[in-house]
């Protein structure tokens, strides 16, 4: 079997255990850090490293964040008695890009999973409670993934905070703006009905 | 608009610069990284910065290499009076996982292409010419890919190294093994026919 040089291949292995790099890409890129200048390669690597020495959980939200507070937990004009619960970091930015939510976040870090061995200790949910408990919150948004973890998770985190007296509502399931009935599946239709709301 | 904490954002402008990472890809990529323990981000930064200082071209063959000369060059079962001729080192890894070549390689690092100011003095041609003169070289075979650029630095180099009195090949094209007539394009066609083989 051909083996590449040991550097090159060391690099494509690493490249090999990023998510959705198959052989071929890891490659592609190794040959790509190959074809960088040697700035751009320290730059690369540098920005590895940066990531990781730099970043940490903001204490408040648990986003990612390289400051004391992440921004959004800095920022004045956040509405600060409205939660979004999200599983990843990941999700505030797709939320964030709607422009349409100006409350705050807390981030669980996963959602319950007991597959894989996740249950409510692992996740940031006694932190999610305390800030109920301390701060002045009048919603929790549940925005967990819509599928069985993302669902039992919003259940569970429901049933812990209604009784508290706080409102817990959970983004709407339903049709694709701008998809196609045709293609919509069925546990998607029948959210869709379900949820229908009057014109 | 959300922006990320600045040495995330650098990280996933990093790994946006890589061909083929798109950038939510990129951004996927940057999680991993956060995900990675201290050790283990290390290891792909070093591996970023070892394949830049320690791979270099092959004097002999201009693949890449950490040796003095690179395995093939060095292998003493391989045919020395035979040359494939490559565009790319990515090439000989994919020749060389078919099994079936034994002979020696010669990379161009690219090919003639007018449009983007490429001639044949940024190609490594002087080098084979001066290797065909040297070493005893009974076949070139040239395998730069089936499309324009690659066609016509095929035909450029093999009007050079015709009339030094060695074969010059090229690799056969027609319809791909285990592919099917219905999807092959007519260029392709047209080459399996012009080149059918008496059965």
């Amino acid at each position: 079997m051909y083996h590449y040089a040991q550097p090159l291949q060391t690099l494509i292995d690493e490249f090999s255990k990023m998510p959705g790099i198959g052989k071929k890409n890891a490659q592609r890129l190794a040959y790509y850090v190959l074809s960088l200048n040697d700035m751009e390669a320290v730059a690369l690597a540098q920005a590895v490293i940066d990531v990781k020495e730099k970043i940490h959980l903001c204490p408040q939200c648990f986003n990612f964040t390289d400051d004391e507070l992440c921004d959004i937990c800095r920022a004045d004009a956040r509405d600060r008695n409205t939660l979004c619960v999200v599983s990843t970091p990941r999700d505030i930015a797709s939320i964030e890009r709607a422009r349409e939510y100006k409350g705050s976040y807390h981030v669980l870090h996963g959602v319950i999973s007991p597959m894989d061995g996740i249950g409510p200790d692992a996740l940031k949910i006694k932190e999610l409670l305390s800030r109920i408990a301390q701060q002045e919150i009048s919603e929790v948004i549940i925005a967990t993934n819509p599928n069985v973890e993302g669902e039992a998770t919003a259940l569970y985190l429901s049933r812990l905070i209604k009784p508290l007296g706080v409102k817990v509502t959970r983004l709407a399931k339903g049709v694709p703006v701008g998809g196609d009935l045709e293609f919509a599946d069925e546990y998607t239709l029948i959210s869709a009905i379900e949820g229908r709301q009057e014109m």
